[in-house]
């Protein structure tokens, strides 16, 4: 991260350091005397920052030429006076009318040539030179205004970059994916080479002829999607340093970031190559609905945590119940308010932010949830909102302590999300994050810890190495991984890993080409399942998805599990080369998060790894841990609709309502427990 | 409605008013030699009346200055000659190659910015005024020459407006929309208050910046594409009337109408708003295939009936057997195309026309049934339809008459329909009209007679008014309803209603705002369920879709009915606040036709009403009353297929098989009693 | 054909004639090493024959203005060298960027008007005179150095002519179809005419109006979508004769093709009309999934094999292993290589070859199988390819020798398949070459061998003719089955056949028009079924997707099932009206390769037709013969996965695994023995 202040939020003076809590504020939306009961129910609540302006480009510049920052001011005056500190926008994120009606040229175009308009939200092209050049006036403008107001803790730039413009493909997009390949390959004939152009008569003669992948009438080139697609985050990513390089010329002291969205399938963004660009990182988390629902929330806020490389990190937008833009969007229930937001401090958030404050009247989300909802502060939500405040500031000791690593890390990684869920490919059923997840799941499940790690990041540290789906591996990855596990480590990976290079070219000779010697295994088919298929393996549990056919190549292979029918029966499907004191695991079919479970307690105990809770708990309760090097605080997260019994964990408790002797946590309850070891 | 002409449709001078009878006719696209076939099976049939000319502007008019009536002269004169009045269509409804080659403007483009090309029918932008120009020149011709034609006795503007163009997102549809929103609005702060833009940094800076609700990112603002939904429906109606005005002019002493769709889902156009722009109301309607099919027959006729303020209509088209347009076009069985008919009739039609007389032979309905099938006159279908002409003939005394109201209105609105269903909502599974239908089915089952009334006709009349899912409340309907209330009126209510104002605007400090006092209860969330989910009431009946968390706030509120299980258990599902003599009733699930049937008795019979139908015939016969406030006219459907027994009702049978002394009505059969009171 | 050679490949000089088999080889993707081992490995597998360059237009000609013929000299010099004999493409399958870039008006436009873009291929429009001129230039270019290089066994036009490409809605498109339609109607009255333009307004004034059917508000005119379909396939045999009449005249000694792809559900091009513009047919063929996929790669073979009237064709791509472009890419089980291999040579392929020779690394098909895959010749798919080699020697003497023709002809008709399957008609379910599949499936099932026949080829030797859906019944068509008939031929017919004739207009008076008559029966509605319906037939089998209710005219008819339930009942399912020694049967319903079973046995028995197996070879092997006029071939295919007995076969055995004394077939094996009768 491009660090630059000591403390990562800038409290103003005489402020004590807080967990951060508040949410988007819009006043603009209200009436002047809303304004003042807004700040008194702040107040009351413990709200001590609010994200101001997101969305108020059209408030502040409502012409060319003309500015309104009255309002603003008179805003951050307020907050300030009530000890509310900002976190202000720049105010970028959605352009105002006047500027799409006097430049059209700066509105998006999707792969059918279909001008995506105004309207709605971020209807901007990344790349568009005129978009950039009001956008940065505004920040310019954000930035001489606001860039020493004491109220300011901290900048927030657009706003939640790319969730609805990662991929334009207009001309501008068009010239700038140009500008982009020639950086990345210096030539036409590395591009070329590297395209692999000489299938289907592709090879480009000249800089110009080269496009986005725009409709065509069938399979695009897959390396020219690949590329594509890092040029988008990349072009996002240019934009962002853009606006942070203003703001760090003209308020020095301020630290920047931006909202991740480290969630769901939101996957155009590789966020492990954006954390250098802001001062902390920052993310917004959304429940999925489903079976993984709390699994999903742990691991997005697990990768988030790694991707600050373990320091706090900025919770900037989550719910306080119902969202709006599902198909079919509940309410939480009893409890989970607190629970998925303390879910997020565990893995190392120093800020509970939500979207937003209080609950629109109009608009397109008027029927997402927020702090104060259209029932008004006499509701439940409200008063779970004021319990929490209390509660956050009860985990005060907290602050400033990192995240605890684990002694197993999940490899995670842009590239391969990418390249593996490509179209032309032996299905198109697999999904990347879907099986990351359900080894994360079945880690939970046994009670232990793991970190989700960007595979950039170095996980020689770590005792067992998973490595589900890496797909995408260049030589220096596959160096890095051959090395970890000759020098002790151990490693699994599972089917369609190791398969392709940096340019989506396949390791020849049998797959998986890049760890076929490693694993000692080789595989002349891909082996993708129908349908409703399954097969069994040898302990039960149904494979689904793919089965490979899997060759022993290496005598110090001992194959753990074998196919019990089909056309693999009797053929390996978990494999494991034992090495001096490494080893190397393949999984050869996709076991979903129950098939899972069983395997990984297997698999880390074979590599040593015990569970780090207790039998009764395991499953029941997800355990994380902070530390500051001093003490440890260990957060007891109960995932189930009934009480548990934590009494066998010993320390101080911060916080989580416990029954005294019992040593029972609530159900959905949350404890958080202070121990120096 | 705008009504010139003491009588609905003129008669030719020495012709016996009658019920009408006939269809489209479309003699162009048959040899001369075939019209004298027609006219000669059409008087065997009794057909007194067809339309003419809908689709012949390209016959009429071949070039922008060749004009061609001579073949629809001779048409005009044949169908006179034979006795066969002709509605004569002003032919706009399709325009003509060369006006599309000549002036692509006209063309209508998509949201997504695609063109709608010619090839099909009705490919031009209602808000197009070259189009305007062109079809208005036409219009004016053909009232100059046929305007005072004796055989002339109906006008029908264009045909089945905005049955594919009542959305156009093109730029002629952005200014019209523009000059609508001034009217509506006066000023930009104005708009831009009712449209929240402050939301997403909408704010408009001038009038020209605003478009219609095009392809975006992501939701477009809601109040936009509501307005842009009246928008439409107005630029149709604006239309009409422009037609209609040369025709007034030209024609003074014919009567002006457009078949209207009230119909399944088609829901583009507020025809409660354009009954006013016709001498009478005219109706298209098809079977949607399905368990409620009769029941949605019923349904549409009731509210056509009712948008005709309870004055005979005329069924403009419906079909003799199976259509083209379905997935699946399924011929009718025996019996159903008499019974469609006269259920009609049963809703206060005074005509029966078909699409259309004689089956094409090549085109896009090729496979639409007509009166003479592909099979010729030597079939099952035209013994139908002459047996038909028979039957409509025996119920002469039923004309004029109208509908006698029932003592339970079902309020039905387009701008609840529009808004409910908008996206970014609680859940999108929600269909306004099906539950409002649900009702309806309910009440039939009950053997009760209930009216489908547009909101805005007076209510206050009724005994018992059900407003299912009436989620648009501004103040002043807010005020009817309460007024309806405590002058004794007896209301019911259900889940996603009086949510908000005109403007989509959320009413607050909890839900249901617009009734929230009125009803005495109070929801801090919304409760959607997710699919498959169902939670049991203590009645047993399973409620969908949606459960609210019904809080009571007011001590005379009773609550009926239970939730029995789920996160709701034990929580109000049916509530009902008695005030003197009146009361307030909220419904908080989705219960279904089946659940529906047995609360609707129940509240039917707080209410004082108890059925019209013996036990025996309740939901086997559908029971409606026409009169001409002298005579009452019974008319009794029979909806299953088997003899039901209706020797019980009494009075003069004008139609209907009946065994004479079992008095037994045969299967899909209809009976029409006369009886005096 | 077009033939105008004596032999169909024009082998090298001293090289002995031999079953051609090979692949695509794509030497330009492979550094020059590669070369050398690919022509070892070649030569290892008995591969004779490649075809080459047909994705080389961006390296042959890599600007406007330059050439570079050099490497592709080198590459045929070598394989000529070793003794490999080049099929030599036109490369003129997939334009090169500079081309698009600089003349983007010959990419194609869809429906909804967009752009297809390069990035794939086949990315050009038909009709575009730009591109044929750069087209025919590279064709002149390659003719002329190539023409006569002793190398070169044929020239292989383009590559899958109209894959992606058939339908184009560009204005080049729009004005060539005009020029189609001239030719065909002559006058604008007669287009009037023949496309019903009085329904809805359409007629047109100027040929200039008229459009390909793009975009439209609802359902086109059926007869414009049907000429377009036509132009479309015809547009693409137009530029296939351009390239042919090139080559032609520079390279007369060598033939010319074009591979085909009769497979599956690809309709765009008659092909049956396109045998006339090649010097041999080619086909490409891959495995559909699901039940029928031996039952449609032999059906398909069949109709390539009487497409090519009967002499041998070529088998130019089908696949090793799996495919890239299905959703799920499933391997091909052991064995299944050959047995799809020999079942196109059983049908009268007189070439083996595949897609590709060596399997790519980069690009979109990579994960398409090869001869030589990833995992390298040591392999399972190279030990497969090596030994299809050997096997395919063995049948040295099966060269030239031609179809035998069946007893039965199953008709296939383009413009029925085209016409049945449009909108608005009966049911939206209906798909004509399942239907035909189906009853092929039938007789497989009996064992009674069948042909499937263009409808264009005399079909008056054959004992029974089945007409699937034969919808489109032109009056000369309709003569020419009246005339097999009544001349003592036994046709069977099904719903919707005989319903239009060539402009989709309805024969009147009761279906089936063009053979109600012949068939002595009337049907007065279309009887569609909903999803999931099923009514029994009186011998138990279930039909689906259409009843009609049959009204028997003639006394000469017998009914030999009926209905057994629903409004059917009772009802003719089958008819059969018996002339002097003809017949002329009809199916009412649509009854699945199950339900035909039986049917395709007692209708083939009552036309005198036994099966051509004995019981317990019936379903489980497929019978093909191939005769020279002197000695016959029998090809037995094992379908099932055991060994079957065939050892009541007698003849000399040119190949198939066979136990010597049990005279067993191995499972998925292929037997192939010739017999002197």
């Amino acid at each position: 991260m491009a660090s630059r202040t000591p403390s990562w939020l800038r409290w103003p003076v005489g402020r004590p350091h807080a967990i951060a809590f508040g949410a988007d504020y819009n006043p603009e939306q209200w009436p002047r005397e809303t304004w003042d009961e807004d700040v008194r129910l702040m107040r009351g609540a413990g709200v001590n920052v609010v994200s101001l302006g997101i969305f108020s480009w059209a408030r502040i510049q409502p012409a060319r030429d003309r500015w309104e920052f009255e309002w603003l001011d008179e805003a951050v005056e307020l907050l300030h006076g009530n000890g509310i500190a900002v976190d202000l926008a720049t105010a970028s994120a959605s352009p105002p009318p006047w500027l799409a009606s006097q430049h059209p040229e700066i509105l998006p175009v999707n792969a059918q040539g279909e001008v995506i308009w105004p309207g709605a939200r971020q209807h901007w092209r990344p790349t568009s030179p005129v978009f950039r050049e009001h956008a940065l006036r505004l920040v310019t403008a954000m930035g001489e205004r606001y860039g020493t107001h004491p109220a300011v803790c901290a900048w927030h730039v657009s706003n939640e970059l790319g969730c609805h413009n990662v991929y334009d493909y207009s001309d501008d997009a068009a010239a700038a994916f140009r500008g982009w390949l020639r950086g990345r390959y210096g030539s036409l004939e590395a591009l070329n080479a590297a395209w692999g152009t000489d299938f289907w008569a592709q090879r480009y003669g000249d800089w110009e002829e080269i496009l986005p992948p725009r409709l065509t009438a069938t399979h695009p080139n897959p390396t020219q999607q690949l590329d594509f697609k890092r040029f988008s985050s990349d072009a996002l990513k240019d934009y962002l340093r853009a606006e942070r390089q203003i703001l760090q010329r003209l308020s020095p002291e301020v630290p920047v970031t931006t909202n991740f969205m480290v969630m769901g399938e939101t996957k155009g963004m590789d966020y492990a190559g954006w954390a250098d660009e802001v001062d902390f990182v920052s993310n917004d988390h959304y429940i999925t609905p489903g079976r993984q629902d709390l699994d999903e929330l742990s691991f997005s806020a697990n990768l988030t945590g790694n991707i600050a490389g373990g320091r706090p990190w900025f919770l900037m937008e989550h719910s306080t119940s119902a969202v709006n833009w599902q198909p079919i969007n509940i309410p939480k229930k009893p409890g989970a308010l607190a629970r998925d937001s303390l879910t997020h401090v565990a893995h190392g958030a120093d800020a509970v932010c939500f979207f937003q404050w209080r609950q629109s009247r109009a608009g397109a989300e008027k029927y997402h949830s927020a702090m104060v909802p259209h029932a008004g502060p006499d509701s439940s939500v409200f008063r779970d909102v004021v319990a929490l405040g209390q509660t956050l500031d009860r985990l005060k000791p907290v602050l400033g302590s990192g995240r605890e690593r684990a002694r197993i890390a999940i490899l995670f990684e842009w590239d391969s999300w990418w390249a593996s869920e490509m179209d032309s490919h032996p299905t198109d059923r697999l999904r990347y994050r879907s099986e990351a997840l359900n080894w994360y799941s079945a880690f939970l499940a046994n009670g232990i810890r793991a970190d989700v790690l960007p595979v950039s990041a170095p996980f020689d540290g770590y005792q067992l190495v998973v490595a589900p789906i890496l797909h995408v591996v260049p030589e220096d990855l596959r160096q890095r991984i051959t090395a970890f596990v000759e020098s002790g480590g151990h490693l699994v990976t599972t089917y369609f890993s190791g398969i392709v290079d940096q340019n989506d070219h396949v390791w020849l000779g049998g797959y998986p080409g890049a760890f076929r010697k490693l694993l000692g295994i080789r595989i002349e088919e891909f082996g993708p399942l129908p349908d409703n298929a399954q097969i069994p393996l040898d302990n039960g549990r149904p494979g689904r998805l793919w089965a490979d056919q899997v060759e022993v190549i290496s005598p110090d292979v001992d194959v753990l599990h074998r196919f019990a029918a089909g056309t693999c029966e009797g053929r390996p499907a978990v494999t494991r080369r034992a090495l001096e004191s490494g080893s190397a695991s393949y999984v050869a079919t996709a076991l979903g998060p129950d098939g899972l479970r069983r395997l990984a307690a297997e698999l880390s105990g074979l590599a040593g790894i015990a569970p780090d809770l207790p039998a009764e708990l395991r499953g029941n309760v997800e355990l994380t841990v902070r530390t500051d090097g001093r003490r440890r605080f260990l957060f007891l997260i109960n995932r189930t609709d009934k009480k548990v019994d934590i009494s066998g964990i010993r320390g101080r408790i911060l916080a989580g309502a416990i029954e005294e002797e019992a040593g029972k946590l609530e159900e959905r309850g949350v404890a958080v427990i202070e121990c120096v070891p």
